[in-house]
């Protein structure tokens, strides 16, 4: 396969080894100017090295992002409002995070008249795809660089060789390096790889960085109240939020309390079962506390219906194909149904635990505790309009009944 | 409405108060004979006083039946194998046991020439509808009577001075009587009316009856192994169980753990919501852990298939259409995904958390580890074939994106 | 069953001999008064008629509305961008027409202060159900009369014999009367009963009245052109046209070309199976059409999409759920669909036969003739990706069928 | 890319310009064994030719193969038990065909101990998908040579000369040669390409080779009467056929009457839209016939669910995963629906109409027409329960409008 010509390249630059090797190849094979990108996104690490470093290696053009509000309000809130979780244990926290990856690389390269895109997701993960699904409904004719599929430094040695002659510091990290491949966000944390390659065996408790083990959390519950404004949490405990603070604040609370591993094999979407390691503390207080909130604010019919569509939901989000007219438009009906999602839910957690202990909407709520009682409910349902809502529900079986018969 | 001409009843009878005043009621307004039918469900109760009470009243043909084989292994089982759940939260313990139950009245109304049925459903709940879709279903000229919907005896003091008059006795129960309104059998226990009516207000600690709480679970963790056949548990670490054995084993483990509390709002088929409360240790258990099994024998679009199907799926449960064609056609096709669901689950179990540690399967796992491996693969995943698989996928995204521009 | 209090009544009144009946039984049994309410749907019978013969009963608040352009333009019209049709064949006739009279009966009910509404649908049909859901979902507390489910009036000759006596004149129509139970609007006429109920026989020719048969039909093809914006044909031939007009123009000319019949048997919702049969020229051109435009405007995951949800809607229309929250939200994700739908399309009519000869969207077209052309197409299309396409796409399929062997 | 390694390949192989080409470029660019398959699907052409021209190319291994029976037992048949139409429109006759052709060549590969097998398909449709997907999942590790992917002969002039040098016989077919790119098989015949690559440009007439055109199709109508064993025609007007003859009489029959032309923009898997006209006389037939008789025979839910889900089965199809274990799951379920589907439809053909005059079954009708009929039903249906279950129904609608006014 021949190369294709590249005039500048904006590059989703870590500051890390990989990512500064992938810089210098870009320039080597490419022959091409290299435009860095590194986005904040909650992941936890400084991203101001990043431009020391870039700088060092003659990058021009440097871009740094805080996109964590960004990434909040106009991704992670908008996949809440859905209940989406992929396969029944996935909250998607490495998917959602990758189209604004996307959307950003593009604007950078429609900035800086760049030609290229450029990633350091390897050939057999979900990550490339979305990245580049992203990018190509972005920019249709944009060239994509995917080097992990191009380039033979296959083997840990040859990249540490390449990352020598190109003059590229390998840092040695204070204490244990980490054996697993992770990725990190607002809203969660994932590993990969290394003994998890087995699924028969358990993780070591070292491995979790974002929560303490529910033994290892307190033994008092926390009691927290979630306000919703349209589906969205917009107060904590009463206190106004922006997205960004609510996630950071509820991964803190939910992180101290046990709350949010998951440890799972998943369907990757070029084909292959994969085990990962998940920390979403926020995110998981978040998806019960949501169903809450619409357990009451919802009409049954749309919350069947949302609760049907939302597998295929997840598939889109997990494939890559956030920017698809698709899910645009499964978007827009998901996001008419929140109108109506407003309250309060009271949530104790506890030991891993994210319990329900209360649910009120004084302006939207459907439950009618009239009509519900058990009590007498002077006329407001009509017990014997059962009958004949039985009666004509039956008719279709038992005119077959005694058909059989 | 006049009455209908009934000649001989089967009522569902549990001993109680309740029934045992509809019993009465049925003879007196009715002037027909009664059959009384009890089942075991797992309930936790004696069967065997219902004998003699009904024998008290008179009842000639009386039903005691052991259903808890037949509940577990035609019910509950097969409808675990869709990982089936009620709008994100209710795990269908008491809609999983009216089939059975409208099935064996309808099979003792056939066999002691019986023209009716009688339930003691209520006519703004769920269970009444599921008793009598199944019963026309399985015998479409039967006539049904919902004492709760005809006769007028609303308070429960028009109930006792029924019960007064008609010579039953109103046993006081030792100590508080439960304010909730309960049902159980094996699969759960449910409260509902009361407080609950107010979903703002935290259940009271001393309601949960199968359970101790999170906090009350021991400060160790339990580990246990499932081994699983055709999508069904066969085995707790390594023995051999019935199906009704292994749902009773997980029950006191789960319940030993303080696993499998929910506390929900529902939409009731009839059109209200409701609050209600569960405890379900042992389908907790078995959701998670089938899911699991599931995770590494079953192919990905099948999976895929099955939990966009399941909401649907469930809402049939949930509305008492175990008993339709439409029921029993996502059934075979439910029932065709599991041949391969076989292989061993590893659990650890803890303060009201169900953690998967390990899941395998000698004869059937699709997890591929030469393939997933982040090491060398050996050319077993050839990485430049993603770029074709993106670029065809992305091909009519970038279409719609250059006509747009 | 004790009659209600009924203060002022608004009627979907015909002014035909059923309808004026129940105008005075409703005086007679409710003892209240009765404000009629006649709507031009584009039946082609004339309405004014019936406010003569309202006035004559001594009626006071009479509406008679021409409707047709918002039947067109908010039900029938929003329906057809979804290509609606129940079970294969119906394209829901009547059903659409249900909740615009709904709607104008609650609001003539806000309007007169009324506190019921009536209408002439038995207890055996859907209309019942769509006027009442749709009453209901409206104005959740009006009360509704529907007299041929609580009066005594079931044979011929008791109405006749009631009519006499309230001074009703029975017209006897110039004529053989039609056996059959009709109903029209502008998008379609419908029959039912009489032979019909046998659904091994076929019609007599002399029932249809919309369309020439096929047989009789012009030897000579009519072609049209149709021009769409947003998923709305806005003009026939080049002439800009309103809604309504687009409709009643393609009635002609469908109707002159025998296209449109169905004759089908349906599933009721409230449980039968009945014979229909329909004439519906227009709304068959149009979604014959509609459909060709989406090809070459809609992407294909939203196509597909809007296939997979269709029925569902259209479940929703013909149960009579227009007015529920879960209609309004597939219609929002319908409608955000439809905004590329722009374009012309070139039809042949020929004796039944709607068959598309032509499509062009000179803004939307995503039909690439650069990509699909067998010719040569100069690098637009690698047919190399198509490798890694179908072989990652095998590769779940791939690990299967090894683990097997 | 470098070459396999290739011992012995199966050619799918017609006897035409274009496989004769790849049988020699195989030979000479892989230097491997050709086996060649050849198969009758009804597409009207002799097969024995094939035959003469292999071996006079030195090949030792020729496979002709009728297969008219097993497409249509096994493949067709099945299909339409699903009412199966991609897109609204398109019967899939291509799409069939081909995993039965997979099938054929791998059973042969493992016959006659081939490690490939290589078909004619161009890397832009959707056939390779479907070989491919087949072949890997019936046989993981077999290689696949795909020539119009791989070679350079990319023009006509180019392919010509490497059939001169390699002593092909380019045989003038008499008279003007079509311009199409054509498929057939007893389902259907396909013609894409040239004047239709341009979708605004009617198909000209002389194109169609399969059916009269409505114009010239008799003016007397052909009345037909098709019976119905689960789900499948097993006679014709009384005559019992094997499923092959059954549609091979219905393609007679209604490429007579004008039936069966579609003309149509679709989406390809790959990614594109592209145009094609179809005749299927036969199966467009069939389609409307098997709603007919599903429509007096099937559950209404059972219908329904089946037509929410045929349009992912008919995409599955399409894109070429007949042989996936999703698709497996969702037949399972489409043959057990069919078990009820017996009986007789009758219908009239006229001038590309086919409509549906009389259905009727004997032993699985579900349509009661006491309960139906418009006149007295003499109680077989309550008229009163309408009430009831038009108010449950409306239950949830009402409480949401008390709570919204």
């Amino acid at each position: 396969m021949s190369k294709q010509e590249v005039n500048k390249v904006v590059l989703a630059y870590s500051g890390g080894l990989d990512t500064s090797v992938i810089l210098k190849w870009l320039e080597d094979v490419y022959n091409c100017e290299v435009v860095t990108f590194t986005a904040d996104l909650g992941q936890g690490e400084e991203v101001e090295p990043a431009r020391e470093k870039a700088r060092s290696y003659g990058i021009k053009e440097i871009y740094i992002d805080d996109l964590k509000e960004e990434f909040v309000r106009d991704f992670v809130f908008p996949m809440f409002r859905a209940n989406t979780i992929y396969e029944g244990e996935y909250l998607l926290g490495t998917s959602i995070a990758r189209p604004l990856i996307s959307k950003r690389l593009i604007e950078i390269a429609n900035e800086t008249g760049a030609d290229a895109i450029s990633h350091g997701a390897t050939g057999k993960g979900n990550d490339q795809v979305r990245f580049e699904l992203g990018a190509y409904a972005l920019k249709p004719d944009v060239k994509i660089i995917a080097p992990w599929r191009e380039w033979d430094l296959t083997s840990r040695d040859s990249l540490l060789a390449y990352a020598e002659k190109a003059g590229i510091a390998v840092e040695m990290k204070r204490g244990k390096k980490s054996p697993y491949s992770m990725d990190a966000n607002l809203l969660h944390i994932s590993y990969e790889g290394d003994i998890l390659e087995d699924p028969w065996v358990e993780p070591e408790e070292d491995m979790w960085r974002w929560s303490v083990s529910p033994e290892a959390a307190p033994s008092e519950p926390t009691y927290i109240e979630l306000e919703y404004k349209g589906g969205d949490i917009i107060a904590i405990d009463g206190q106004a939020m922006s997205p960004a603070t609510v996630l950071a604040e509820l991964n803190k609370i939910g992180g101290a309390n046990g709350i949010g591993r998951a440890d799972i094999v998943e369907n990757r979407y070029v084909g292959m079962k994969a085990r990962g390691c998940y920390e979403t503390p926020g995110g998981t207080i978040m998806l019960k506390a949501h169903r809450a909130i619409e357990s009451i604010t919802l009409d049954r019919e749309v919350t069947h219906l949302k609760d049907e569509l939302m597998p295929r939901y997840a598939s889109l989000i997990y494939n890559g194909y956030w920017w698809s007219p698709e899910r645009e438009m499964l978007q827009t009906m998901i996001n008419a149904s929140q109108i109506t999602v407003n309250g309060r839910i009271r949530l104790k957690l506890y030991k891993g635990n994210v319990i329900v202990v209360g649910r009120e909407s004084a302006s939207n709520s459907l439950f009618d505790e009239n009509i519900a009682t058990f009590e007498d409910d002077g006329g407001a349902y009509d017990q014997k309009d059962a009958e004949g809502f039985i009666k004509l529900n039956a008719l279709r079986m038992r005119i077959a009944a005694r058909k059989r018969s």
